[in-house]
């Protein structure tokens, strides 16, 4: 039986235990934090990521799914709140698709019991990962309680170890010709608490994901399981106005609120507490290449971390699983062949959803208010309807298809210059008005091959 | 008085140990080698690296240059050699302007001895920097010798540690929001020596830079002080042929200098010795911001490596001293002000090195191998002579002038599109034939307005 090491059992390193488990490995899994599962009821709250359809899909191809299914929230769209209160609906695709708000700290449990329970793989706790030999399969590994140092070699090792990658940094990067970047976005954020209603029940509608754009700056909330809302302020570190640097007493906190976002500052009468106990984090895009070398390689945000504006890192870490899996059977369990396939498969489409989680920054700060962008998208969603095998919206590939995301960008883009150009050719907004768009796509649509 | 550190006793960390012992700061070096000065007796023999006006001017600030004056061979111009053994020569600038051929160890070592012997530096060798608090000015150290572990703690803290830079790695990639990229190119360079004649004269013109270009690779030479030729083969680590993993036995390394380089490999008999013994090194750039913190900055590669197709690197690394120094009086030794500055003055400069750097490769491989950059050159060239107030070359801006390398740059692409447009409407070559060339240069330039 071959051996396989994994360092970190967050999202990618839980899930890829179970596959690797399932297809026979002996797992041995290394884990900085102390057993979440614990922590987790400890704390008594779970911060939740949108899920959709990779994620689902990776999850399908081991059978676990059906755990997540209880944990899941759908959301159909999105609902942007205006700087007076209005709120603005807006499908994300068609009739029956949704994506999901998932406990993070849920998702990631059932899958350590999984691959623990089912499988017989290991879970070490309180090891943190301090370096590896690539070549042999060593992993050097500190105890956070006793101090003691060791070190796990086995045939193969996996780096899943997130964002800020021990594995990485202290063992890909020294390698010659390794390529490598870390760039940190202006933005910083902030996370806050909407509670739930003293009967539990939700303050704003459970099966949307809320937006509250502001050009420069933005607010967005997910529903948690026990009616309370995650939300996430977004926002430059320093800036003239409307930035973390300039936002420091309690008066200037509530006016910020009170004028930014006065339905939210309603539901959070205890936000300047929250600001001043929250942490203030940033944001990383991390590129690199290869994502292998050796008996190892690079696996979720240790090899593609991405801005979460698209709410696709954890989908795209998830996918990594997928083909990785895949690939283990169709060349049979030869790793070499493996891991050259896994980074030229997968390299393009970690740099591909990084573009995408850049891109959609813009639509969600700016975009989701703009009369014209609106209009845009329910033309698109209207195509979509009629002709659902011809024309796909680039957030429907991203987030409702396996289109590889490289695919996706590049698809997406056309099709953007496309639409911009049939907008200014046709008055979309009256033929809508008058019922006369549908003609309109039929002309259009009707005799297009389809594009790929 | 002040204390200093600096990590790295390289061209950029010597020089400036020069600057702030003269400055009147307590200066101590670390430097992880042994001291080069006897090394380099040893091995009796020297690299040399093409040195122009800033590096020059940054020497002559401190008064050091007329130390560096003996070790330098003025290079007037490059002389490009065929496939087939002919030899073009073509100047870099005007009548008396020349860069220079200088021993990188002589240079280093020259510096060093200054800084010790008329300012009282501290130089401890074979001491690695391992990491530092840059909050505190403290660097972490292990003798190389005897394996002890230190620190020392000082004022300021200079990281001058090269492309590889320890403090970078260890202290300033760790500080939250702090952007960082090494990025290899795809080619890699052998080192060769081309030995003086018996009788100790030079095989070919000492005062060229000689080019070999050949498209996707080339062969450069520089004079060594003793007859003898420091030459670089730089090619692609992989390809289909001409590549670094095609060429491997003796056969295989013969016909590849007999057919590519023939007047080389007459001079160089050895050639595949030399190719077994010398090692194959890659080449970076390394991007990163803020370049300061706390009571560090990084200077020369350990901010801004880049390729060595410019032949910049070195006098960017100087110039750093130059403006950090000039800063040191203007900000009257007030470091927070200093360092804020020269983050800011130099990190565009810096940028643009490396984009010159780049562009340059171009250049050498190509197209001082195509007449119709040549003719451009020859056009500019004279434009120049007769207006030197008016048009400097790309060139001459970045080799011989202090025009910081960001504005070198802008105005460089402007012009070559400018110049590029009047080579389109005028047939410049018959004008030269005809002797009408300087007619129509005046007709431009006469009543022009100076750019800048
Ligand atoms: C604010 C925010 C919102 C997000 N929202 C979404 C979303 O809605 N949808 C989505 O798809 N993605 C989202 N993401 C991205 C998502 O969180 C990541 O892509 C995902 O967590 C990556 O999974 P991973 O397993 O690669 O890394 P992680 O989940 O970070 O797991 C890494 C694990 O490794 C452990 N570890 C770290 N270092 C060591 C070490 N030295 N030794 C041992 N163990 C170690 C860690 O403790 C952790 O358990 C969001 C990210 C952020 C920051
Ligand atoms: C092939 C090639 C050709 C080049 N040609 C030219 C040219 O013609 N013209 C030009 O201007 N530039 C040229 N360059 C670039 C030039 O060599 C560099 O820009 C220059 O050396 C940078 O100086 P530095 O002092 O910053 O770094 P370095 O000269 O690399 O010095 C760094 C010093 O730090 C020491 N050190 C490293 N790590 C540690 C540590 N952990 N602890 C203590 N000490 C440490 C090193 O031993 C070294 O002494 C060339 C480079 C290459 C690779």
């Amino acid at each position: 039986m071959k051996t396989a090491t994994i360092v970190g059992a967050g999202l990618a390193g839980s899930l890829w235990a179970v596959y690797l488990a399932k297809a026979g490995y002996n797992v041995t899994i290394f884990e900085r934090r102390s057993d979440i599962r614990l922590a987790e009821i400890q704390a008594g709250k779970s911060i939740n990521l949108a899920l959709s359809h990779r994620g689902w899909e990776a999850l399908r191809a081991v059978g676990v799914d059906h755990h997540v299914n209880e944990l899941a929230i759908p959301m159909t769209g999105r609902i942007m709140h205006s700087a007076t209160g209005e709120l603005t609906a807006q499908p994300y695709g068609q009739e029956g698709q949704a994506i999901y708000s998932v406990s993070r700290g849920g998702l990631n449990a059932k899958m350590m019991d999984v691959a623990e329970k089912e499988f017989g793989a290991t879970i070490n706790y309180n090891m943190q990962c301090t370096g590896g030999n690539l070549e042999e399969g060593i992993v050097y590994l500190t105890n956070k309680l006793t101090g003691e140092h060791s070190e796990h070699q086995s045939d193969l090792v996996f780096g899943c170890d997130g964002a800020y990658s021990a594995l990485r940094y202290k063992a890909f990067q020294k390698l010659d010709r390794f390529n490598y970047s870390q760039e940190f976005v202006e933005d910083g954020y902030k996370e806050f608490l909407i509670p739930a209603n003293a009967d539990g029940s939700y303050k704003l509608d459970k099966n949307a994901l809320h937006i509250w754009p502001r050009g420069r700056f933005m607010l967005i909330a997910l529903a948690n399981e026990d009616g309370s809302f995650t939300c996430t302020l977004f926002m430059p570190f320093e800036g003239d106005e409307n930035a973390f640097d300039k936002i420091n007493t309690k008066a200037e906190i509530e006016a910020f609120f009170e004028t930014r976002f006065p339905d939210f500052y309603e539901m959070c009468p205890n936000v300047v507490e929250q600001w001043g106990t929250h942490p203030l984090s940033s944001l990383a895009i991390m590129r690199c290449y290869p994502w292998t070398s050796g008996k190892a390689a690079l696996m979720g945000d240790a090899a593609h971390a991405t801005v979460p504006f698209y709410g696709q890192g954890m989908n795209a870490s998830l996918e990594d699983c997928h083909t990785m899996g895949k690939l283990m059977e169709e060349h049979d369990h030869d790793w070499e062949a493996i891991f050259k396939a896994y980074q030229a498969d997968r390299k393009p489409n970690g740099d591909a959803v990084q573009e995408l989680s850049k891109h959609n920054y813009l639509v969600m700060r700016d975009f989701v208010a703009d009369p014209q962008f609106l209009l845009q998208k329910k033309f698109e969603n209207r195509i979509q309807e009629l002709y659902p095998e011809k024309y796909i919206a680039l957030y429907s590939m991203v987030s409702f298809s396996s289109i590889p995301y490289a695919e996706a960008w590049k698809k997406g883009q056309e099709q953007d210059v496309y639409m911009k150009d049939l907008m200014q050719q046709h008055d979309i907004e009256s033929l809508m008005k008058e019922g006369k768009v549908d003609d309109l796509i039929h002309r259009i649509f009707k005799d297009k091959l389809v594009s790929n």
